[in-house]
C-alpha cells in the first residue's frame, strides 16, 4: 500500500510535468508569434518605414512582458492575492517577484487542481499580451512616432488589456455571464484591433493614400516574402495559441481536444486563404497575395473563440467567412479612409468579432445575446480607453511624425538607420 | 485493488496522452515545412515570379489540407469503414466530418492498440501531403499558370498521393510485400519528384534557358538569404517529419528510437551538405551556396527511407551520398534540358530513388528487389498519373502563361503585384 | 504486487520518455537557433558578402555536427569509456558508432539515475557546439578566407571546445572547484567569443573601417529585417537552450524549474533590449535598432549562466545591465580598432563574462572567486589554443582575402555567385 501511494505521487507529478511541459512548448509557439508580426508588417510597408516597424515591434514585445511581470498579470489574475482588480494593485507583481512555485505537497494534496506550474501559465499569459499589442503597431504604421506607441504599450499592456482579460479568462463578469471566448477572438485580437481603430482615427492617413474625389493610392508592400514568411510563422505559432488554452493535455479527453483544436486552426486557416484568393480572384481579377495572406490570418482569428466544437468542415467555413469578410473590409475601410498599412483592423478587429459570433453556430452552451454584450464590452473598453490614452500622449508629446520625416522615411528620423541602405530604390 | 485499476487507468490516459502531445509536436514542425519550401522555392526564383511562387505555396498547402480531409485521407487509410479505397469513396470524409475520437472506456479497453488520438494522426498525415505537392512547385516555376496549378494539386493530393500512401502506409500491398520506407523517401519525397517531373517535361523549359548547340543559361536565384531560411527551416521540420514517423515515444524503446532518428537525420543533412560543398569546390572550384543548400536537402531526404537502422555514423555517408548525388543530377537534368528553377526533381526524386535503395545497407530485412518495386510502383502511378492530369489540364484551361507574361514575369500577370516593387532591377 | 511492479515499471518507462521527449524538442530549438545566427549575420554584412557568410555558416553547422560525432563528445564526457581526455581519444567516436541506447532493464535497474537517452543527449550537446562555432563567423566576416574558417571549425568543435566543456559539464576540474555555469554563458559564449577575438585580432579591420586619426566608418548592414528576423528566432531558441539545461522536466520540482528557466530567459531578453534601446537613445539621440537586437541577445547571454536562481525582476536587471554593456562594448570596440561587424565578441564575450559574474548576485552557493577563475581559465584556454591554430591557418594557407577580392565582395571570389544578383546596388 505504502508502493502504491508512492506510485499515486509519481503519476501525479508525471502529470503536472507533462502539463507544464506542454504549456512552455505552447507559449514558445505564441512567442514565436512576434516574428510573425513582425516580418509581416515589415513586409507590408514601405522600405524606408522598415527598421522603424522592426524597432516598434521588438520593442513592444518587450515592453510589453515587463509591464505584464509587473502589474498586468496582477490585474488579470488577481488570485490569492485579494480577489479584486483595485486590491491587487498594492500588490503590484507580487505573485512573480518572488516567483515561488507548487510544492510536491501542494499539488498531490490538490487532487488534481493544480496540475501545470503558475510560472508556465505566467509565461503563456504574457505572450498573449504581447500578441494583442503587436496588432496594433501594423495599423499606425509609417506615421506615428515611436516613443509615443511605446508609451501607449505601457499603458495598454499593463492595464487596459489586463482589465478585459480579467473579466473574461480571470473570472470576472462576463465570465459569468457565459460569455464564450476560447482563446481570444475577442480578449486578444478585437482588443487589439479596438485600440488600432482609435490610434488610427486620431492620427489620420498616410500622406499621399487619399486623394480628393475619392481617390484611393495602393502603397504596395516592399517586400512580400517576408509579409509571407510572417503569416506562416502565424500559422505555426497559432497551434500554440489556440492549442494551449486547452490548458491541459495529460488525459485523453483533454489530447483529443488538443487535437481537434490543431486540425481546427490548420483547417480554418486554410479556409480563409482559399476562399480570399477566389474572392479576389473573381472581384479583382487577380490572385491577389497580400489578400490571400489576410485570408489566412482572418480563418484563424475566426477560429480562436471556438476551435473545439466544431467539426473539421465547419472549421473551414468559418474559417472561410473570414476569409471572405476580411477582403469586404479591407476594401470597406479604404473607402471610409481609415487607413490601415498592413490591414490589422480588418483582420483582427472585424474578423474577430466574427469569430465571437460564430461561436453560436457549433456551441450549443453559448447565447448569441451574450456573445454581443461581450462584443461590445470589450470593444468599447478598448476603444474608449486607448482613445482617451492616446488623447493624452498627443496632447503630451505628440502621436504623429512631421511631414517631412513622414516623407523622406521615419527610418531615418526615428532609429537613425535604414533598412536596406545598399538596394537602389526604384521610386 | 480498486486504487491500482485506478492508478492502471490513469497511466494509460497518460500514455496516449504523451503520444499524442508527442505527435502533434512533431507534425506542427512539419507544417513549418511549408515555410520552409516557400522561402526556399522564393529565394530561387528570379525577382519578377516571385509573389506567384509565394501565392502557389501558400495556396497549395491550403488546397492539400482541405482535399485531404475531404477525400484524401479515406482513400489512404480506409480502416474502419469498409476496408477498401473505393469503397470508402461513397464515405467521404466521413471520419474528419464527424471529428469524433477515442473515449478513455475505448482507449483502455484496447490494451494499447489505440496509443494516441486519431486526429493527431490526421494532422501529422495531412502535413505530408502538402509537402509532397510543395515539391511540384519548385520544378514548375517562373513560366505555369497558377489555377492550371491549383487544378493539379487538387488531384495529387485528393487522390494520386493517397492511393500509392495507402499501398506502403495504409497497410495495402507495398507494405505486405515488405517495402520499407520509414517516413516517406518513396511516398512523399520520389511522388512529388515524378509529379513535378511530369509537369516539366510537357511544360518545356523556361525561356532562354537553352540555347542552340547546347548552351545553357545559368538564372541565379534573387534572393539566397531566404533560400538559405528554407533550407534550414526544412531542416528543422524534418525532425518532425522523421522523428514523428515512429509514431510513439511513450516507453524506452520507442523514445530511443526517436533520439537516434533525430541524431540521424541532422547528421544525414550534415552529412550532405559537406559533400555537396566539397564536390562543387573541386569541379567547379567555388563553394556553391545552392549546391551546398540541396546537398542538405539531399542528405535529408535520403535518410528518411531510414533514419532508424543506421549508426550515426553511416547516416552521414548515407546522406553524403545524397549530397554527392545531388549536385551530379542537377548537372545532368540541364544536360538533358530539363529545366528544373529550384533542382526539385534531383532533390527529391533522385535522390529520393537513392533513399529507397539505401534501405538495404542498414536494414538487414530490406530486400534490394522489393525496394526496387516499391521504387518503380510508386515512380510509375505518380508519373503516369500525374502526366494525364497534366494533359487534361493542358488540353482545357493550357498549363503554360503567355510568353509575354514569362518575360515580363507572372507577379503581374498572375497576382497583379509584384514582390519587391520598391527595389531597383539590376538587369 | 506483480500488476504493481508492472506498472512501477510503466511509470519509469513514461518518466524516461517524457525526459527524452523535452530533451528532444529542446535541442531542436537550438539546432534552429543555426537559423538564427545566420540570418542576424546575413542581415548585419554588406549585401556584396552576403552568401559567403550565408556558406559560413550553414557549413560550420554541419562541420561542428560531424566533428562532435567523431571525437568532440567523447572529449567531453569520456564517461564510461575509461575516465579521461586524452584516453578516450583511443575510443574515437566509440559511442556514437555504435549507437546503442539504454535498455529498459538498465533504466529501471538505475532507480532513476537513467532518466533519458543517451542520444538525446548527443543531440541536445551537439547543437551547442554549432551555437558556440556560430559566434566566430560573425566576428570574422567580410575579410576571412572560407576554407580557412572550415579548418578552423573543425578544430575549434572537434577540440578547444570539448576540453574546456570537459572541464565544467563532463565533471572535470572546474567542477570539481564549483565554478557554475548553467548552460553556457562560459562553456559557450565566452568560449565562442574568445575564439572570435583570437580570430580578428590576427586578421585585422575591413578596409577603410578605421581611417587616420582615429576616424571610425560606420558600415551598416545590408538587411535589417534578416538581423531582426534572426534575433528573434535565437530568443526563440534560447528557450530550449536555457530551458534544456535543466535536463529533465518529469517531476514537479524540475517542471516549476524549467517554468521559472523559460520565464526569466525571456524577461532577460526584454530587460536588454530595453535598456540597450534606452541607453542608445539616450547617447545617440535615435533609437539605433541594431543595438536594441544585441541587448536582446546580451539579456539572453547574461542570464544563460543562471538563469534559475533569480526572481522575474532581478532576471530582467540582469538582462538590462546586459544591455547597457553591450552598448559600452561595442562603441568601445571600434575605440580599440577591433573590427567586429556584427558585434559578436561584445554579445558573447564581454556579456558572457557578465553573465558569469552575475551568477554571484542571485546564487548563494556561488563564489566570486570562483566564478572569477572559471572565467580566466575558459578565456585564456580557447583565446591561446584559438590564436595558435589562426596562427597554423595562416601560415598554411592564409586567413584573409585578397584586397581587391575583399573590395569586390568575397560572394563572388569564394562561391562564384551573388546573394542578391537581381537588386540594384545604391552606392
Amino acid at each position: 500500500m505504502n508502493d502504491l501511494t508512492q506510485l499515486t505521487g509519481q503519476v501525479t507529478e508525471l502529470r503536472y510535468a507533462l502539463d507544464t511541459f506542454y504549456f512552455l512548448v505552447m507559449g514558445a509557439l505564441v512567442m514565436w508569434m512576434a516574428a510573425g508580426f513582425t516580418m509581416l508588417e515589415s513586409g507590408l510597408v514601405r522600405a524606408k518605414n522598415t527598421a522603424e516597424i522592426l524597432t516598434k515591434n521588438v520593442g513592444l514585445y518587450s515592453i510589453a512582458c515587463i509591464m505584464y511581470m509587473l502589474v498586468g498579470y496582477s490585474i488579470m489574475y488577481p488570485g490569492d492575492f485579494d480577489g479584486g482588480v483595485f486590491g491587487s494593485l498594492t500588490t503590484i507583481g507580487s505573485g512573480l517577484l518572488t516567483s515561488t512555485d507548487y510544492s510536491a505537497t501542494e499539488v498531490i494534496a490538490s487532487n488534481g487542481e493544480t496540475y501545470y506550474s503558475g510560472l508556465s501559465d505566467f509565461f503563456f499569459q504574457v505572450v498573449f499580451v504581447a500578441t494583442a499589442m503587436s496588432i496594433v503597431s501594423g495599423a499606425v504604421a509609417e506615421r506615428m512616432k515611436l516613443w509615443s506607441f511605446f508609451l501607449f504599450t505601457v499603458v495598454l499592456t499593463g492595464f487596459i488589456y489586463p482589465v478585459q482579460g480579467f473579466w473574461k479568462w480571470g473570472g470576472g463578469w462576463l465570465q459569468q455571464l457565459g460569455f464564450l471566448d476560447f482563446a481570444g477572438s475577442g480578449v486578444v485580437h478585437l482588443c487589439g484591433g479596438a485600440a488600432a481603430l482609435a490610434g488610427v482615427l486620431l492620427l489620420g492617413a498616410r500622406k499621399g493614400k487619399y486623394g480628393p474625389g475619392g481617390q484611393i493610392k495602393a502603397i504596395p508592400g516592399c517586400n512580400l516574402p517576408l509579409a509571407t514568411l510572417g503569416t506562416l510563422i502565424l500559422w505555426f505559432g497559432w497551434f500554440g495559441f489556440n492549442g494551449g488554452s486547452q490548458l491541459k493535455i495529460s488525459n485523453i479527453g483533454d489530447a483529443n481536444a488538443v487535437s481537434l483544436i490543431f486540425v481546427n486552426t490548420n483547417l480554418a486557416a486554410a479556409g480563409g486563404l482559399v476562399f480570399a484568393l477566389i474572392l479576389a480572384r473573381l472581384w479583382f481579377g487577380k490572385a491577389d497575395l497580400t489578400m490571400a495572406l489576410n485570408g489566412a490570418l482572418a480563418g484563424l482569428v475566426a477560429i480562436t473563440a471556438e476551435p473545439l466544437a466544431p467539426t473539421p468542415l465547419t472549421a473551414t467555413l468559418i474559417g472561410g467567412i473570414g476569409g471572405l469578410l476580411v477582403v469586404l473590409s479591407i476594401v470597406g475601410m479604404d473607402k471610409l479612409r481609415i487607413d490601415d498599412p498592413v490591414g490589422a483592423i480588418s483582420v483582427h478587429g472585424v474578423v474577430g468579432m466574427w469569430g465571437l459570433l460564430a461561436v453560436v453556430i457549433s456551441n450549443e452552451s453559448a447565447s448569441l445575446g451574450v456573445q454581443v454584450i461581450g462584443l461590445l464590452s470589450i470593444f468599447f473598453w478598448v476603444f474608449i480607453s486607448s482613445l482617451l490614452v492616446w488623447l493624452a500622449i498627443k496632447r503630451a508629446i505628440g502621436i504623429r511624425v512631421d511631414q517631412e520625416h513622414e516623407y523622406e522615411g521615419v527610418d531615418i528620423s526615428e532609429c537613425g538607420l535604414e533598412a536596406y541602405p545598399e538596394f537602389a530604390s526604384a521610386e
